[in-house]
């Protein structure tokens, strides 16, 4: 197999991967994009830092480095174009890009994986790259959701495809029928903090878990891009506004360390639960 | 006209409608409900206290002051059933509310207003109670939108119609094409207050302000109950963080007190306007 080209944005994902991908004996080569990636663990690969707007520098790294496939994985903050290091190759398709950006994160996204896949590279998403992290069917932990849960879980399931056909979020939160909490552009994190902030009767409480997390894989995205992400975090923060767990779609989703998010589900008691809706 | 009944939840609304209906020549009748309301404006008219559970209470208390017209307005508090004060007919009716606030609060809402309409009081809307608060087409001060704010105020109508028809929210905040903030159960001061923890580059500034907060029906509801409110209060929320204005649907939405809105419109920066999408 050929070298895997990760190009990195922030957060914890893309550690994951490339960790995944190495414990699975493949050799692993980072693009760290700067101004999105803050993490330190990439002195334990071979990477090369770039900016977005240096997708000719980015594209000659990977052949160098001999990768065949290529996978951006990680936070991207939208850049901002008047700041950004182009080199020749970004200042040609840099109208291209500002168009992209403007129709939103996810367009821009696909906009960089498409100018590697011109360049004859090919795009592999998560999945392919580390399979390990893809959530399968079924609740990871000891705890498993009741039949009071399963509405809740669909309709959160339907208010995040609804809100990711227009591109808005990935995550919603619904307790018992109720949608207490929809996720913009301040991300999950901020979005179920504020779960803490509403009237104790519409929410649970430390003697009664109520409500569900559902993140899911927005209409307008493919899995190559943007697969959404559950992690210790994700458990630790459902668990302190005392959601009673989280759901995601079996297949199209990642647990970034499976055998800890079981654990801290556990500890904590919720549930964790990959569903085919 | 016959004295209109005005059964009051919490808010500026209430207040709103009953002043402009008695400006307007009315008599007025206030039916604050116990739990949902703590302001004291209703000493100002005659009026008697009851719990959303006493549906049979709250029509007699009605019917012996004259009022053969009925309106629900303000914030309702989804109730906690096992502590809701309960009259005869409250506890007949009982398994059908609780079906109906499962469903939603709107539901609950049209549920108290239908148990009205079956007694022969006619439900009517604050469009017709108060036709002074209803938001006109065209911009409220001096300030209007630029033409770049049409393409933010169309997205931001069709996120909030979207998340309507699910009954989530009522409101949303667009800027440039990305959506920054949805409302869910938290309301729409909370979700503009959120707009500030994001980073500038998503945002406005003091010295550039940017996005538009959009406020409108949901497909699910009808006029009677609950049309978006744009008061003094929205226009300075939205001001403290920096966006360039605020679209309501003209003819579907109200505005508090329209003067002082303007005033304040016009002091702040912003343009406060009625669209008709």
């Amino acid at each position: 197999m050929s070298t895997l080209g990760l190009i990195a944005g922030g957060g914890e994902l893309p550690r994951a991967v490339a960790e995944a991908a190495r414990a699975a004996g493949r050799e692993v080569f980072v693009v760290p994009l700067t101004g999105s990636i803050s993490e330190n663990w990439v002195t334990d690969f071979p990477h090369e830092f770039h900016s977005p707007g240096e997708p000719g520098r980015i594209i000659k790294a990977l052949k160098a480095a001999g990768a065949g496939e290529v996978l951006l994985a990680g936070k991207v903050d939208r850049p901002k174009f008047s700041e950004m290091k182009l080199d020749a190759k970004g200042m040609l398709l840099l109208p291209k890009a500002m168009a992209a950006a403007k129709k939103g994160d996810d367009a821009l996204l696909r906009f960089i994986v498409g100018i590697c896949e011109d360049e004859g590279l090919k795009a592999v998403s998560v999945a392919e790259a580390a399979p390990a992290l893809v959530a399968g069917e079924g609740a990871l932990g000891r705890i498993t959701p009741g039949a009071d849960h399963a509405a809740d879980i669909r309709q959160a399931f339907k208010v995040v495809h609804t809100l990711g056909a227009l591109d808005v979020g990935q995550a919603a939160v619904v307790c018992e029928g109720l949608t207490l909490s929809v996720e913009a552009a301040e991300g999950t994190d901020a979005m179920l903090a504020r779960i803490g902030t509403l009237r104790e009767s519409l929410r649970g409480t430390p003697a009664r878990k109520r409500g569900v997390l559902v993140k899911a894989l927005k209409p307008t995205q493919d899995a190559k891009t943007d697969m959404p992400v559950v992690g210790v975090q994700t458990v630790r923060n459902a668990a302190a506004v005392f959601l009673a767990g989280i759901a995601v779609e079996a297949g199209a989703a990642l647990i970034l360390d499976k055998a800890a998010v079981a654990a801290e589900a556990d500890r904590l008691g919720l549930f964790v639960t990959g569903t085919r809706p």
